[in-house]
């Protein structure tokens, strides 16, 4: 059985003395700690920027219930999970990331030891992708769990990459894959229903073993940083998003903010094997998976033909998902025959409700 | 009737354009618009750091429920409070805000025009202290509306005041007047205690008339911004925090990050007559407001005598509390007897759980 310390015990200055010591890590970046002049534990959290950079800014909320369900995400991955969403955010600058935030809103069914985990996780990613988490806030709540994260980062003003450059004649590419996260979250909530209706007679187990990429893809997704030296440097990147809500919507937002329209192609979405094979199973169809799955976190990008030439030599990662065309022409998805319709504006919006 | 629409009828999106529109102001400090490269919309915000400057990052979470009451806070003075509690964060710390990010979650009972309320108290608040409110996220939830704010700010590096820095010897002082937010929080909870019990037979008015001085700073603090060009030009001050959870508090916090022990002296509080009235009038202790009453967002601050006989001539806002000692001679209260306890680590701690 493990430990429970309940919150109450230690008090709010006895978890940031906790939370403390698990963030208190060295990365191998010596400028990121010489920089930090003051972290958790004062007002504010002071940093030098670097000469010359500009300075961005992100933050995400997290609600239980909403965002996560903590009967199958563990507090490692959920750890993981919210910091992989700030970073991904950088990365769709063109930028790198440097300090974090983290808060928690706590309701009394977490203990010391559950906030620890959650913050390990956090700690986890923030460290792989060489950033410090400095700092947050903590409190209670009566009641659902409630996650923030806010990060800095930094780039070059010249190269900082907007949602707004996309040109008609651009290519449109994503990096990765599609549609995994969307099908591990099936395959959890699926083995939710399964343990909830099954009967005392025989243990539960969880039947996730063949399902490892999709799962992985959607409690540990990868924020793509490694791309970024590649958008930034070595080709020009004229519109960048990273996909959160869903590819149809990032493409809609994209084109909103470029003054443009697309034509997405149906047949060149990028989609793994053991994704199409979870839709399958499931009797879905994965295209719904590609388009309108969220917590990607892939990267979506506009960029002309020559430059795309150029980027095609250097990576294998990166698949042409479509065009970018005039206002007038409109947001389309072009199916497998050819057929032209209208690109749903939708995504994982959780204030529609569901038609 | 106040109109009401549903949030799942314009969606995240548009409810994005309508917090768009409200925090698209001019501030009058034209560096602060033209150095944001990049506000909402994009996936960070990008600004410009002024040169040579460190930057100053706070983050504060506020829960329905734990820190505000939406029976006796209107949507517009709740704005304006998380606001005020982040500009007094950087003022803590010796710095100039520059830009904010709001996140919101909201339960189903709030309306777009209540979200609008809220942003137009945050942005009352930012403009009026030269912030501006550049982004954030807004997500629903299944339970109680929890709002973040994250702020950041700017100082010369040499002047940034920790709370590390109090060495024995220095006066401990105070900004402006204390427990008054304490008694305007006691205020507005009996009222509601009155509305709730109150039979049907005559109309229900809450009296609140005599008690304006203690209401207005409990529902709209105001940062002590006022006093950063004379605490880090004009005398050199060795440590500071705002109030936020209560002197007591705030004096271990120092003391803590010092090395320190600490002094203070019952009869040197300031305490106005209303909050004194307000007591008396509840038969409670003015003491126990002016201690351990949280939200006061006044400064608390260590400095030499020679630096505050410097300070007084310049502002007569500013009151001796206590003298900073040795670590050994501990955190203590002085009576009015001039009797000596032990000073409570004890403040709006909503972790623990009341004695």
């Amino acid at each position: 059985m493990a430990e429970r310390t309940e919150i109450a015990e230690v008090g709010e200055f006895g978890l940031i003395e906790r939370i403390r010591a698990i963030t208190d890590v060295r990365t191998g970046d010596e400028n990121l700690h010489a920089n930090l002049l003051r972290g958790i534990s004062d007002d504010a959290a002071v940093y030098r920027p670097t000469p010359g950079k500009v300075q961005l800014l992100t933050t995400d909320a997290f609600v239980e219930g909403i965002h996560f369900d903590l009967t199958f995400t563990s507090l490692h991955h959920l750890g993981w999970k919210i910091v992989a969403a700030s970073l991904s955010d950088i990365a769709a600058m063109g930028g790198t990331p440097r300090y974090a935030l983290v808060s928690l809103t706590l309701p009394k069914k977490i203990s010391v030891e559950m906030v620890e985990e959650l913050y390990e996780g956090a700690v986890y990613a923030a460290k792989k992708y060489g950033c410090l988490i400095i700092g947050g806030d903590t409190t209670t709540t009566h009641a659902n769990m409630t996650l923030a994260v806010t990060m800095t980062g930094e780039a070059d003003e010249t190269r900082v990459i907007p949602r707004s450059g996309a040109q008609p004649g651009d290519y449109l590419c994503v990096s990765g894959h599609l549609g995994a996260s969307a099908a591990g979250l099936k395959i959890l909530q699926r083995e939710k229903e399964r343990y909830q209706n099954h009967t005392v007679d025989a243990p539960f187990v969880p039947n996730l073993e063949p399902y490892k990429e999709a799962l992985e893809k959607h409690l540990m997704p990868k924020p793509r940083l490694d791309l970024v030296p590649l958008l930034t440097q070595s080709v020009s990147v004229h519109a960048m998003i990273d996909i959160s809500d869903g590819l149809a919507s990032e493409v809609h937002h994209i084109c909103n903010a470029s003054g443009t329209g697309a034509l997405v192609y149906e047949h060149n979405l990028p989609v793994e094997h053991s994704t199409a094979r979870i839709a399958e199973e499931l009797s879905e169809r994965v295209i719904d998976y590609a388009l309108f799955g969220g917590e990607e976190y892939e990267l979506l990008f506009a960029l002309s033909e020559a430059e795309y030439k150029k980027l095609e030599d250097l990576t294998p990662d990166v698949t042409i998902i479509g065009r970018v065309q005039s206002r007038e022409q409109g947001v389309e998805l072009v199916g497998e025959q050819g057929d032209h319709s209208l690109l749903p504006f939708r995504g994982w919006d959780h204030f529609r409700t569901k038609a």
